[in-house]
């Protein structure tokens, strides 16, 4: 292997720019050259490519976002458009390919090396913490500890009796970030998309908690659950509760990593790297009991993570 | 003066805590007995008084909201139920009041002092910043670094052409905390109450951002002016960009308050106890020129706080 | 099992007031009565204890330090003093303890139960990750990312040819901080107690570094391996640098604890009570692969923790 | 006007990459050239110099540091040195200088225009607040911040009787720093350069809060009154009190700039080019009661500004 390609792809993770420092770094310290290419697939098909050094990568390893930036492109769902970044990449000399990001960009790095016969290795970027096999994604705990600062100043802020704070969170599919975060600063509820909301379990639930004397209430809510104005208007009327809403967008996507994100990115993208060097491809740079295990593909793309339940059992048991 | 009381009133503010530890220790070093009254103005009609010693405030300085806890007191308005305060007030001989909190809180005070006869001090407590001959109020300072924390994740992650993100932060009738986080974070625009919106001009702008090679693009919207939501609509429908809404709600007033909202409070807090031992009452504790001075409560509460246009300049100049 | 203790010992780690939490609440729910030992070993020979409640741990969560406090006890090691104990927990009803802390706390917690037949259960509670069978023990992350959060600063400020920051952070034995945080935070160099200081060779790794052009030149310190001052001295006589240093002491012990350490901390103190529950104990809790397993206590004490070399070797490699 | 240049020179401090950038885009904006001059007074007389452009400056105002890079440079006592400067200012056609820096920074730039008829403008910009006329130096807020966080780190960690934490912070010759920091956070004593040590005074002190009941005991010592370490023995050898030192170093000029220094170095930086412009020279800007106003800069240097011990005497009576 002479020259390998990394790019990142799809929503955005904190720690990706350490996933790319360390691939370079890597690369760079075993004779490998590293061209970097902008905003994932769609920069692949126009060629927007940069060549990486070593102090290409300087100074980026505590950066949020992505140096490389991201972007989604919906035509690579084509195999003729994945046929023409396959000859880019040969015409580029690039022998194999380590894609950072969700499972979107998974699914893409799996064709390329199915139909096209391009080694790929696949790192799992997201803060949704949603890829199967690996027990976390490069941005879940740097997301996780950016929900918990915020929700922790709502718990600072003047409680009365008969008011609620709505958080929503991300997670499209996966509740996992509103779980933990909940569980772990004593939300009263939270409204996932794992289990169906039921607004009159929800509104006893927090009437429960009041009688117990507590006249905190927050509820984290995760986006692909119900909207924090849904949750709101359900609790306004069924308890006459006064509702509070906040709402954290694309800050969760933000930030400068946490000191496990950047040890997880730096050893996923070490790595990687090491694989492509052995003719390990077609896998992805999975997290297993502390260690960095190869994971096929196919297999990732085809399991569906669950969340672990015993997580929403404690947030029940312990709030 | 042998007994005082103290309160927190309206929305809480990070700082209102050393206040509280301000008064207190002060107070008693003098020789002067405190009851902090919980609740606010309703606590005070509930009678809901506790005794406070110097070691009651020990450890809070760092704690956002307040220990007193605080509340809104629609009745309050009622002369009667000010004179029914003033009884109470009589009755545990206290023979003076210090409050800490906005407008409305210091309109109470105010009233307290002028039919009752209660020597008040008002302490400008409110993340808005829109009490008038005060440069800063306690927990402005703590909120503004919340956001422009906020607003600096944001620009961490994927910037893309043709998507703008919208943060919607406080401010009903004041633009202050979103023009100086706009100003300080380099926001490309800010909507604010004391301008009305024109959409038209809104979307140029950012288009002309655009077109000289700026891919981030940010907008802060104070809760007064407009609705995250309305501002995202007419951006997607003039100029065709995707939104992403952030709203960051209560927690713009939670948080442990930073180093100018500890020493500011613990300044307005010791001075409002020397006022009333040297007999000065019916005045609020000001920030004036990096002084506390006393200024009188009917005039703040005449004299609407302008914003400092110079500032909304700044930003058009510099971002 | 009706009645548990718990108590935290030794140096203080953030998290434990989030494993205090766990474990009072799920006894709570298991109908089990918990007794709140203050001050470690020393609280329980001066009978310091406090009956708790699931409200007696609301709000402790987030905090740093231990609300049951810690001290050392060398008496302690006395066979005598330890059934002394015994006789205390009998008196009280006292059928299991639960006792979080580090290695000389877990040892005093084994010899309980081996004579004195007390059902014992610990928790690694530590800021060193010097425990071994558990990957992490509570407290490390949190640790870690106040490290790495002033390594970050120290990158900030103007770098400039021939001077060295020396950082000097916590590890008698154990170099893991000091690893870790050199490694995600790209220092130029490490010294830890698992690797004999060779100043030669610090020297010329400086002075290459700087050969290659960079002007930052940041050296991570264990405690147990040499003082920063050493350090200092040896790289301004052998290679003329001036230097400055940090010693970060024990505000590495300080902080609100990550979502990582709340969450390990909650589900250990959960684990922890079901234990005892079910007649288990004289064990562990350890995090192995991301279950929480039981390990035996005397073979958790006779194994010394290795640190990882790969940490080491990526530092070198990366950086 | 046509063309200025602009420094950062000595120790450097968080906000000073916001001035660097509110001096280019106000510049730029009134169609006058900004030449940045790398390293200070050094890079001056290397011509270290970089053309600024609108675009230079995106993104920097967030981060610690200076861009410019900055140092000390000994022989610019020299009047020699300094026609050397003006003559190489003369080359390039720069009609107008703007040094961010410390006293002997501006003391560099007074000579520039004293001698060498060089219009220059200084901007205050250091940690220690000890230059006179200012309210503020830039980056005095950050610091403060960095300092308090530190500290109330501090405060989680396991208290214990007879034990005191002894933090240095900066300040050669002002104890601003220290005093304001031990302020806000409560520390039991402070050591600063305004006040002969009186070590027998601060052991009793000490035992006399110990003796109310008080079981933290932190001691906040600027580096300009007395080493942490000397501290520490005296404590240990007067009232037997075990010690642990932090030492905060240089992490004191690191991290991203508050809110609070973003805004004061823009409104400098502006009002910086804004008098170049108006032809007012041999001034800095300085804050005083909220208002950017000219101080002639002899004026400035004459003068030692004096620490307000209204400071000191607050943390006595509040602690």
């Amino acid at each position: 292997m002479k020259k390998i390609a990394v790019m990142t792809s799809g929503g955005d993770a904190p720690g990706m720019n350490a996933a790319i420092r360390a691939v370079v770094r890597y690369a760079v310290n075993n004779d490998i050259k590293v061209v970097g290419i902008k905003r994932g697939y769609a920069g692949l098909l126009d060629e927007d490519f940069v060549e990486m050094e070593f102090a290409s990568v300087g100074g980026i390893m505590e950066k949020g976002g992505t140096i490389l930036r991201s972007s989604r492109c919906p035509e690579f769902v084509r195999k003729e458009t994945r046929a023409e970044a396959a000859k880019i990449l040969a015409k580029h000399g690039i022998e194999g390919l380590i894609v950072i990001g969700g499972e979107g960009s998974l699914h893409g790095a799996m064709f390329l090396e199915e139909e096209q016969k391009i080694p790929v290795v696949g790192i799992p970027g997201t803060i949704d913490n949603d890829i199967a096999f690996t027990d976390m994604s490069i941005g879940v705990d740097t997301c996780l500890n950016t929900v918990v600062d915020a929700i922790q100043k709502l718990k600072d802020t003047a409680s009365s009796h008969e008011r609620a704070f709505i958080v929503e969170v991300m997670g499209r599919s996966s509740g996992y970030i509103a779980a933990v975060s909940g569980l772990v600063t004593g939300a009263e509820a939270i409204v996932i998309p794992e289990i169906p909301v039921n607004y009159e379990a929800l509104g006893n639930k927090i009437l429960k908690e009041r009688e117990r004397g507590k006249i905190n209430c927050i509820v984290v809510v995760a986006e692909g659950a119900a909207s924090a104005y849904t949750v709101a208007r359900h609790l306004e009327h069924r308890i006459g509760y006064e509702t509070r809403i906040t709402i954290l967008g694309h800050i969760q996507r933000g930030g400068s990593p946490t000191a496990f994100d950047r040890l997880l990115a730096s050893r996923m993208g070490v790595t990687a790297v090491e694989y492509l060097k052995r003719g390990i491809s077609y896998v992805m740079t999975a997290l297993q009991g502390g260690k960095i295990v190869p994971v096929k593909l196919d297999e990732v793309l085809k399991q569906k993570k669950t969340l672990n339940m015993e997580l929403v059992e404690l947030t029940a048991l312990l709030s």
